[in-house]
């Protein structure tokens, strides 16, 4: 008989570009998660959970990121009778499906249809350091109307919401523009079919917060020697032909009226561009009635936002405060939210233009800046540990963890080998845990139990001087009646 | 030139078998989980979101479940550069994610690891009425630990979770039942090598609740004639072969001592059924100790739960009101929730045996519980709509609304087109709007607004008598300083 030849063993990994979350990682994310959808909710949006799985027909196959055109999705064909049907793949954007959703149900939908979408979306890109294929998403989105109310509405909602995540006013700023103002431009130079110049020119705009005018007037006409010592080529413009996107890009002014002015110039005789400065004044308008000014909200003309899709207003949440980078440089931290006025997804379902305006939160960047800012109000504390001393008296131990968590406080038993009473502490330690609680039989005979503040005992250990070690003991023995009432004083001292 | 042809428009459809959730559906989840979620950590679980796409490697391919072993997951082959990569997959459920997990971190996860997931799982199912291929599943698992205090602690566990999403005591039961009990019997049967006669003995035991005594019977001997007039074929037991496994089933006593004693003399001198009568009894203890009583949690021999990896105790949650079904008829609602303890599934990554007992809450049903009993706070409530009367004074509309967000009311401004006033009513309709504000220009001239109470306004179009009309009007003019304060008031006495 042939020997069975042995399976080698799965190996336990996550693939490649997929990662794995745990504990506060996920309960930050998801708390935060419900302080947005509680703004966007009083902000009258409803939120959706459309399926994870689309029809690449509906989902159409590729990123509408005109920069990226060969990333895709995940994707696979549905085995029929014949073994061919449809293809299906994971949604990698919050946008496609909508219009999906919206070209599906609009006869049941409410026009104009405000909803917010809070969940994972996945991409078939190559993996790289801090680049996932699977990362959170969280949009909020108006389908069905033209009113720039709407945009409005969006950038103040947006402002709202940083604010009341914990970023203070000051420390974010929420900045607008208007693709018809520079659609505007490149038609005073006559740029407009020039698809490949106009790109470039876009590009080259979109270079303004780093290099600045002098670098973005160098690279849109002859070239310039970038700090590394590269030749960056230019686009090929005259001085002349650049002038209106230099004009364009330095229209910014404090006072949005004298903004709008400059642009206004800066496009010209272009319809189009007329269209889009008035359009910013309007939302510019309905915001500073609000109360919205430009400590929140500001019209900035070097926001242009990469998707190809978007046809009118774009916005960004920039965080202006400093943080250093990984050489210890002082760096802004830069965007965490963007969107924009998009008019024509629905159509390629239904054949008619249907006008929509969202924005999306980069959740994960948005938790970092928070983290970083200290500003996360952690409910990740560790779990009070009672220690097992005496593996006969479980229910003991059961029942002053019930007793615990009556009170509100997080607590379990050890239910590892409890023989090593060091592996237990080395437990409570990995657990974070700030209490301990030990009750031996002598306790139980004497009707106490000892209470150890590991917080304390850690910091004594590590820092303090002999007085304080005295004065402040970081063990208390209290009657076993005493358990709930003693603790909870111990963790309302360790949050102070 | 030939012709372009013209592309087809893509349908707007959910793949087959998938559905999107709107609005109150979301959130009432939402909601639902996060109490779940704080059960859980304060009983000192940590919460874990694993990717939700797995290498078929680390997955297993098919599910676990020996009932329906066909059945599979959606998966895709990686393209590397030969276009042959690793087969990856969308997870099934949540515990074959935490054992490899569990097995990757398993020298930095503290032991026992303590674990809640709460996310969709897709399974590759032929779609049917009410059975969807991406579903939630709400998991906690106690990872490296064989003590029954883990298993105790989550048959608790699972008890408070559910008084606290709103069943409250009396209306469920949690069941507690010994995997080795059941085989203890077997044993004693001589049934363990012969499959195919042990599976559809256990078959039969899971009818139990359904025919009862009389019925198993039959259906172990000879068969049984259905209530539909069609013969079930018996398992073909003598009457004294069937006997072990009906002393089993009718062991359960409202004592569970007496229950214990029953099991104990139907496993005979089966080791393994007397280990198993031994943790029954462990578990029973602990959780009487902490006060879980048979009101709460009861050993149960009939609980068998379909999977095949359950080694231990095994418990189910069963709501016990009675609810209509689809033709009228009274039964009871049935499982919410159910789990086990299983010690192979980490093995299959690192050849070492890790013990591990956990509970899976069924999200989608407990939900329809709540909702069928009237027991959800609703947070679904439809936003105050400020309607439009002139286009040119949305900025006066939209400080109204921010008026009321910042009174923590939801409110929106209409933002389709306004001409036609009927349509703005329709729409609050559609909304749910519990009211609408109307200021015209003539109301604006005299510093007041119009509130309308949709909600009365609806009862009382619907069967008011004339003099309930005259004494409660549905519509009233307030100062324009007083409005928030009159909406206030509006929605409090909607809420009576």
């Amino acid at each position: 008989m042939a020997k069975t030849k042995k399976q080698p063993r799965p190996k336990a990994e996550t693939p490649k570009g997929f990662r794995d979350y745990f504990g506060s990682d996920v309960s930050e994310r998801a708390e935060m998660l419900g302080t947005i959808a509680a703004v966007y909710h009083r902000y009258g949006f409803d939120a959706l959970e459309s399926s994870a799985v689309e029809t690449v027909e509906a989902l159409g196959k590729f990123l509408p990121d005109v920069d990226r055109p060969n990333e895709g999705v995940f994707a696979w064909q549905e085995a029929d009778e014949d073994g061919r049907g449809d293809w299906l793949a994971l949604r990698y954007d919050l946008t496609a499906p909508l219009a999906r959703v919206y070209a599906q149900y609009r006869n049941d939908l409410p026009t104009p249809y405000r909803r917010d979408a809070m969940v994972p979306v996945w991409r078939n890109e190559k993996p790289g350091p801090g680049r996932y294929r699977q990362f959170y998403q969280c949009d909020a989105d108006t389908v069905g109307t033209a009113s720039m109310a709407a945009d409005a509405e969006i950038c103040a909602m947006l402002s709202d919401t940083l604010e009341e995540v914990g970023i203070p006013r000051g420390d974010y700023l929420v900045r607008v523009n208007n693709r018809k103002v520079l659609n505007g431009v490149l038609e005073t130079m006559g740029l407009v079919e020039d698809v490949a110049r106009r790109d470039a020119v876009l590009r080259t705009v979109d270079k303004f917060d780093k290099v600045g005018e002098g670098g973005v007037k160098e690279l849109l006409t002859k070239g310039r020697l970038d700090a590394s010592g590269a030749y960056i080529d230019g686009v090929g413009l005259s001085e002349d032909q650049a002038a209106p996107v230099l004009a364009f890009l330095t229209s910014k002014d404090d006072d949005a009226a004298i903004t709008l002015n400059n642009l206004r110039a800066a496009v010209g005789g272009s319809q189009s561009g007329l269209e889009g400065v008035a359009e910013l004044e309007q939302i510019a308008d309905l915001l500073s009635a609000q109360g919205y000014g430009p400590d929140r909200v500001e019209i900035d003309p070097s926001v242009v936002r990469g998707l190809g899709y978007y046809t009118g207003p774009v916005f960004e949440a920039e965080l202006t405060f400093d943080i250093l980078d990984e050489k210890g440089r002082k760096r802004q931290f830069g965007s965490v939210a963007g969107g924009g006025r998009y008019d024509d997804l629905v159509k390629r379902f239904t054949g008619q233009a249907v006008p929509a305006t969202g924005v999306s939160i980069g959740v994960d960047r948005l938790l970092a800046a928070l983290r970083e800012k200290g500003r996360i109000s952690s409910t990740s504390a560790g779990p009070v540990v009672v220690t097992v001393m005496d593996r006969d008296r479980m229910a003991d131990y059961q029942a002053m963890v019930g007793e615990l968590r009556q009170a509100g406080i997080r607590a379990e038993v050890y239910l590892g080998n409890p023989k090593n009473f060091g592996n237990q502490l080395k437990y409570a330690d990995r657990r974070a845990s700030p209490v301990a609680i030990i009750e031996g039989g002598e306790e139980k005979d004497r009707g106490v139990v000892q209470i150890k503040d590991l917080i304390l005992g850690a910091k004594i250990a590590e820092n303090a001087t002999l007085e304080e070690w005295k004065s402040r003991p970081s063990q208390f023995e209290v009657p076993r009646a005493e358990l709930v009432a003693k603790v909870q004083e111990i963790l309302d001292g360790q949050g102070e």
